[in-house]
């Protein structure tokens, strides 16, 4: 009879350890890949711009990955999810003097991952908002301000508004909704590319008195080697975002972000075939992109057929949108706010259109507090920390640099040689 | 008592569901491994070709996983699998108005992944039997005649010969055996490019009066990331069609995928270097593919010493296979017919000579009835694919379009600047 | 209640099987991830050297991995934990002559993954060590001498030091402490480089009458690729050395060694901009490395706080080393000595002064015997088959090739064309 008990009392605790397992390991390959897409925006972004400011463009995005992990470990990871541990400052596993503690935050009956699955998943997520700016701001930008600026961004503006949805703040209580972070990782990234273009000015030749001049891209195969592992990472990025491997949320996610991606590969290709007459290579890659941001915010939560209508829309738009800002003569060198700003908005309204939640969550009228919410205080505190260093120490490179190239004014070296 | 039973009850129910969740995760990381295959695929022939045909065959391969992933979504699943759900036309998730409804349609105590996972794994296996033709018919084939031969290959064609052994058809109730597709995926893919390089013919300068010449890629670094990308998907490929994570299949299959791998590389290179006197580097990448595409029918049913034997049987195919395609005119830029086609048919045949399977399974005769019977098939079909588009549409850019490059012919773009 | 007992006993080998899933799925994740860093390293070396060179390098790096792989398994992997199965001689697995053999050898109530998942992950880690002396010897090494090198440093040099430690040898008893290879790993990797660097002497060109010529990379990007890829495959190589999915110790190794890398890419950046003024890209490139070797030995032991400073310090180190090694005219055209030899003895020191380990484990004592012992026996090795070679076959291509490249002297065939 004891014997019997005891039995099934270790099955059981074995059972859920198993559990716990499998659900750790997915959180932990889930970071893993969204990791992989540091390598996909620097290829990206380097394939997209001239030769001779390629290595300027890695070295940044090599910054803001160490900058972004470091920084939300000492302050963003507390200040976006307040209760976990200790205070606002500083991730509270930097403060224990001994690891062995993490063993005793886990309890196997209770949750699906440790703490430090957690921090280290959420600080990926961090560090890919900055990298969104850097594309934007490509080619002229100082390499210090921006890093200051980064810093700022990761530690600072991120974890606020992330704090307020995912850190069950007022966004979350109105009912706003956003799975995987179309706003709160993609628009915010998309906010601080749009102010810092603004502010930066176009690039020396982009607009001219005889119209605007494409400066095309010096490597399709390193863009296009980006915006597979791009692809390649986002099933981390929006698998690992239902916070445990449940199999069947964790495969429709599949399903949705896959046919999203395809289906926006597919819009972008036709829209920019019928308008522009053309079978152009940057809006099929930049079509995927949009697809895949489109469906971040409700790829849990529709169906095939509309995670299908919102990627091929998204698609759709890239070419659109390209086109809005170059008339607007705002110069995006990669294409950084249509993609994570117009589908990232995109993608949120849609949770209203097709979303399947419970009553009251995902709103169009919270979707839309959300996005202006979130994209008003992003826009004024990015404006403002890059217009402060532009007054200051100064965001631009002097136009004898740029023409140049900022690998060998800021670097002293060459991508290739 | 009762509460004793409740208690072991809980624990074996929880014990399946984490069964289910860790085989789950398993086949989900397969699929995302499978899908870096694209991108394998994608660069390994960038690089193969030459830098005027760069943008050209990215931009086929960004169309064939778009098209070749909704296809099958729409038709292309649930042809090759028609027991699953509802008709033969449209995955059946496709119509569910409730992404909730896939949860429905899991039972932890049988099975050992979800519905939706066996969809997204089973669609990125299809859209890379595409890839396979689009090496093959590189540097000459219009862009839009060879998406609709891909939309009709991977929609109509690839499903059926599955459904003869996947599908549990009349191949598998004889015994044919093919683990992960050196057939049914390899050999097929292989078939469509055999009939597209034959009908469009070599390319300008290849088979001229003084001999053969070789036509160098352009970029060996990209064919090198394009290899070990394949093969590192490769684990997926092969381990996930294990279609669970059971420890014992799954580790024997990455030891035997590793080791032909590997012994594919050697025999490539001492055939190359002992016939042809080189060291060509091209041999040696296309010996591992080989390797992986001979081990693939029989990867779960072999020793690690047969392995060993596929593997270097394959890549001593490789440079012969190479050289005998050339020497009866057909003109294969990446050599896609001798790994894909050759081996993928050595590979069939070595279940029959090294693998440890059930009486009858497996047998000389049911592999050669289905190699033939899968290859008349898919060389008939596409032959005739390619034949209507060629009479009607026409599949070969002008002579003039191919010596300026499909690059700026087909995409007014190119590749580096 | 016969009833009763069957369930609880049912439940609780079902859990058991489930737990030991879970965790074999980890170690053939991180199987992959580790395979990955192949691909990692011949892009990194590949972006480091120069463009006549970069087809040998590549050639080198697969024929390593293909060399690697079989002759661990042939003889490396019982050589080095000689209790396994069988005598010294053969990986058992080898000589099984029915796979299903490998079933058999699960118990899934002791241990955490197969047999045959143990060899492919440690097979997957003993072809490292050679791919870190290619770097060093790049643009000036023989091809064939090199590949005898390999066979010989991998089969005899790395498992008899391996044993050591974790073959449960001398070092082991002694309580010497290397988590999973600054020392084991990297450092023989860099011992067995440096002996080479030294018996080669350096590139002409590098070392002249008026001073040290800096030889750059001929593709940053490329190299750029490399590290990132590295990065990646590192959660595999130190999470997975954890040799289960523990998710207390896991997800602590992959906080220590995020942190640790970007922490050395800051260190890095820091020094080189302090002392040379410069912001090198191969320097915080380098210095991401350094931080990943450094933090290998402890990355299971250690506080956060402690992981930023090993890793800080890791590449605070890697500037100075690299200008040390410049100064003793060692050269070494990617700085393996620097990152994997020097960072590797710093990050095993490491262990001494930041690890928590049981008492008498990872004394400072310890830690330097250990060192000590693996570089005495790895350097002498090393230099005498390099020396023999030497004065046998030679192993230094001439003058004439080494200025025209040895991509046309050894494979008549240009990388880029």
């Amino acid at each position: 009879m004891e014997e019997q008990l005891k039995i099934a009392q270790q099955a059981l605790a074995t059972a859920n350890e198993a559990k716990f397992i499998a659900n750790n390991i997915w959180m932990l390959v889930a970071t893993v890949l969204v990791f992989i897409m540091h390598l996909g925006f620097a290829t990206l972004e380097a394939g997209f711009v001239r030769r001779k400011n390629v290595v300027n463009i890695i070295f940044k995005n090599l910054m803001i990955i160490a900058i972004g992990i470091l920084s939300y470990c000492f302050i963003g990871f507390n200040l976006m999810y307040p209760g976990v541990e200790g205070g606002f400052i500083a991730f509270a596993g930097f403060g224990l003097s001994n690891p062995a503690g993490a063993a005793g935050l886990i309890d196997y009956n209770n949750g699906t991952y440790t703490y430090f699955t957690d921090f280290i998943f959420q600080g990926m997520f961090a560090a890919t908002c900055c990298t969104i700016v850097s594309g934007a701001v490509a080619e002229r930008i100082k390499l210090f301000p921006f890093l200051i600026f980064c810093l700022l961004f990761v530690t600072v503006s991120y974890p606020i508004t992330g704090y307020w949805k995912w850190g069950t703040g007022w966004l979350d209580t109105l009912g706003f909704y956003d799975f995987a972070g179309s706003t709160l990782v993609h628009s915010v990234g998309g906010w601080g590319a749009l102010a810092g273009a603004i502010l930066l000015g176009s690039r020396n030749g982009k607009f001219t008195k005889s119209g605007i001049k494409p400066i095309p891209g010096h490597s399709m195969p390193l863009a296009t080697i980006g915006v597979f592992l791009l692809w390649f990472g986002w099933f981390g990025f929006n698998g690992g975002s239902v916070l445990s491997a449940d199999p069947a949320a964790v495969s429709l996610v599949f399903v949705t972000t896959t046919i999203a991606a395809a289906a926006g590969c597919i819009g972008a290709f036709l829209v920019s075939k019928i308008i522009y007459k053309s079978m152009d290579l940057s809006f099929a890659l930049n079509g995927i992109l949009g697809g895949l941001v489109g469906i971040t915010a409700s790829a849990d939560g529709v169906s095939i057929s509309s995670a299908f209508l919102i990627g091929f829309i998204a698609g759709c738009i890239i070419p659109i949108s390209v086109s809005f800002f170059d008339k607007i003569k705002i110069d995006d060198p990669v294409g950084a706010t249509s993609v994570h700003l117009v589908c990232g908005i995109w993608g949120t309204i849609a949770v209203a259109i097709f979303g399947q939640y419970n009553e009251g969550i995902g709103t169009l009228t919270a979707q839309l507090i959300g996005i202006a919410a979130i994209g008003v205080f992003t826009f004024i505190f990015s404006f403002a920390a890059f217009y402060v260093l532009k007054i200051t120490v100064g965001i631009r490179v002097d136009l004898e640099e740029e023409i140049r190239g900022l690998d060998i004014g800021e670097h002293q070296t060459m991508a290739y040689s």
